[in-house]
C-alpha cells in the first residue's frame, strides 16, 4: 500500500505525518511554529521530524508516493508558490514545492490548508459521495474550500474559497482585506468579543463564574460549557453566529447550489448547538425550492483532516 | 455552416431568431409574452412565428442543429424541465424542452437565460479566452451565469448563479428568497425608489424637471440622462448602486476568484458612470493580491446576448 509524508503547517503548530492511502494517520509528530517560523528554519525543523519519523532515508523515494503540504495562507498551486502567510511572517514569494523537493528528493506538492482539510473530507470523510460541495473551518479564522464537478476548485489564481473574507456588512470595518469580513463577525476572537460586550451590557449569564470573574479568560470553550448548561447568554452566542453565518451560507448557495456545506474547525464541534439554529436561519434566508436540495453536514475526520488531505493531494499527485 | 433556431423567453417579450455558428442573429421575430403566457397559448404562439421565420418546417431537422430555449427561472437544465418561473404565472413543472421537441421535431435544449447570456459571452463576447468568469445582467431583474473551468457551471440542480438573491444586508427585509436581496436594492425598481426617496428627503436635482415634476416617470434612463450631465443626484445613484454591487462582487471575487466580472443588462451600458465608481469601490473591499488579478469588463453581445446564447446551447447539443 502506498503511503505519503504529509505536513500541516499552522500558525501555533506544525504537524507531520504519515499517511496510508486509506487515508489512515500512521504516525505523526509536530513542533510550535514560532520556535522557527522563517523559511530556512522551518524547512531545518521539518526534515529533522520527518527523518526522527523515519530514519531510512535512502528508502524514501522507494517508500513515499510524494509529500503533500499544507500551508495557512495564498499558494499558487501550480509552481508550489507561498504568495503571502497572512498570520506567518517572512513567507512572501517562498517556492515551497521545490525548496522541499531539494532537500527531502520527493515530489512535493503545496496548497492552501482549508483545500487540504476539504480534500480529506471529500476523499475519506463528510464528502466522499458529493461532486459539488463547501466546506468551511470555523476557528480563529473561517476558510473555506470548494468542490465543484467532483475536483478541487482553485479560481483563476488558486486562491478561490476565500469565505472569511467575504462581505457581510458592506458598510462595516474597514480591514486590509475588505469591509464588515465574516471572519471579522464570527472568529472566535469576534465570538468572544461578542460575549463580553454582552456581559458589559449587563447580560445575566453563568459565564463570569465559570472563569471565576476573569472576562479575559473567555474562550469559545467557556461559551459552549456554559451553552450547554441552557445559559442564555451562551446560546445568544450561537445564535449570533449561527445568524451572520446564515448570511454568508445562503450567498453561496444562491451562486453555487452545492449539495452540501460540509462544517469543521473547533465551533463546529458543538454541534446541535451551533446546526439547530444555522438550518433554521438558513431556511429563512433561501428560497424552499434551494433550501430543500441542500444539507448541512459536520465535518468527520477532526483535528487531523489537514494532515490526511496534505497526503491526499500527493497520493493523487496533484490532480485534485 | 450550422444554423440553430434560438427562442429567448422573457417576462414581457418572448424573442425568436435563427443564428449561424459565427454567433450571427440572421433573422429575428419577436411577440408579447403576455398576449399568451400560459405554456399551451405561448407553444402556438413560437411554433407560428417560427414558422413564419421559415416556412419550410419539412427541411428543418435536415437545416437546423436544434433549438435553443433561454427562460427567466429555475430549470433542471438535464431534464429540460421548468421549475419556477418566478415572474410568470403557471409554469411549475412544465417539460419544455420535451413538449417543444414533440411539436418541432428538432433537438431542444432549455436553459435559465442569463446562462444563456453568459455562454453566448464566453463564446462570441467579452469572455472568449476566460476560463473563469463571473457573468451579471443589471435590469429589472439581477441575474448571474458562472464559466468555471471553461464551462457553464450550473450547480446541484443546475440553479447556480442567482447572484440578484444573495443576501447584501443580512437583517434587512424578509422577501420569498431571503433576506437584504442584492436585486431588492440595485435591480432597476430599487434604483428608482432610492432616487425619489432623495427626491422626497429634499436633494436638489434636475430629474423632477426631466419628467416634467412626475416623479413617477423617473426611469434608469431619465437618472442616467442627468447624471450624465453631471447632476449630483443621478451621479449619487450610480454610486449607490457601484457600493452595494462591489460588496457582493467582493464575496463572490474571494469565493471563486474569477478572471474577470463581466458587467451587462440596462445599466449597465452607461459605461464610466458605473464602472468607474465600481472599480474604486471593489478596490476598497478586496485584498490588492486578489484585486490585482481580477478584471470588469463590459459585456459585448448587448439585448441579443441571451437568443445568440441559447443558439449555442444547441450547436454544442447542450455540452456547455
Amino acid at each position: 500500500m502506498k503511503r505519503t509524508l504529509a505536513i500541516d503547517f499552522g500558525g501555533t503548530g506544525t504537524k507531520l505525518g504519515i499517511v496510508n492511502e486509506r487515508g489512515e494517520l500512521e504516525h505523526k509528530v509536530s513542533f510550535p511554529t514560532q520556535t522557527s517560523p522563517e523559511p530556512d528554519a522551518w524547512m531545518a525543523a521539518v526534515e529533522q521530524h520527518l527523518a526522527a519519523l523515519d530514519p531510512d532515508r535512502a528508502s524514501w523515494p522507494a517508500r513515499y508516493a510524494g509529500l503533500g503540504v499544507g500551508v495557512p495562507g495564498f499558494v499558487e498551486f501550480e509552481r508550489g508558490l507561498i504568495l503571502v502567510l497572512p498570520n506567518v511572517a517572512g513567507w512572501n514569494g517562498i517556492p515551497l514545492a521545490a525548496r522541499l523537493e531539494d532537500r527531502l528528493g520527493l515530489p512535493t506538492y503545496v496548497d492552501n490548508d482549508v483545500n487540504m482539510m476539504a480534500l480529506a473530507e471529500c476523499t475519506y470523510g463528510a464528502g466522499r459521495l458529493l461532486q459539488d460541495a463547501v466546506f468551511l473551518t470555523l476557528g480563529t479564522g473561517v476558510g473555506g474550500g470548494l468542490l465543484l464537478n467532483g475536483r478541487l476548485y482553485r479560481g483563476a489564481a488558486s486562491m478561490a474559497g476565500e469565505i472569511g473574507h467575504m462581505t457581510v456588512d458592506r458598510l462595516g470595518e474597514k480591514t486590509p482585506f475588505g469591509r464588515g469580513e465574516l471572519e471579522r463577525h464570527i472568529g472566535n476572537r469576534a465570538l468572544v468579543a461578542y460575549c463580553v460586550e454582552r456581559l458589559r451590557q449587563g447580560a445575566v449569564s453563568i459565564i463570569p463564574d465559570l472563569v471565576g470573574g476573569r472576562l479575559e479568560a473567555i474562550d469559545p470553550i467557556v461559551i459552549e460549557k456554559a451553552a450547554l448548561q441552557g445559559d442564555a447568554l451562551g446560546r445568544a452566542v450561537y445564535e449570533y453566529l449561527a445568524e451572520v453565518l446564515a448570511a454568508a451560507l445562503a450567498s453561496i448557495a444562491y451562486l453555487l447550489q452545492p449539495q452540501a456545506f460540509v462544517i469543521g474547525g473547533g465551533v463546529a464541534k458543538s454541534g446541535a448547538l451551533l446546526f439547530d439554529p444555522l438550518r433554521l436561519r438558513l431556511r429563512d434566508h433561501l428560497h424552499p425550492i434551494f433550501y430543500e436540495r441542500l444539507e448541512i453536514r459536520p465535518a468527520e475526520l477532526g483535528n487531523d483532516a489537514g494532515l490526511v488531505g496534505a497526503a491526499t493531494l500527493a497520493l493523487k499527485r496533484g490532480h485534485a
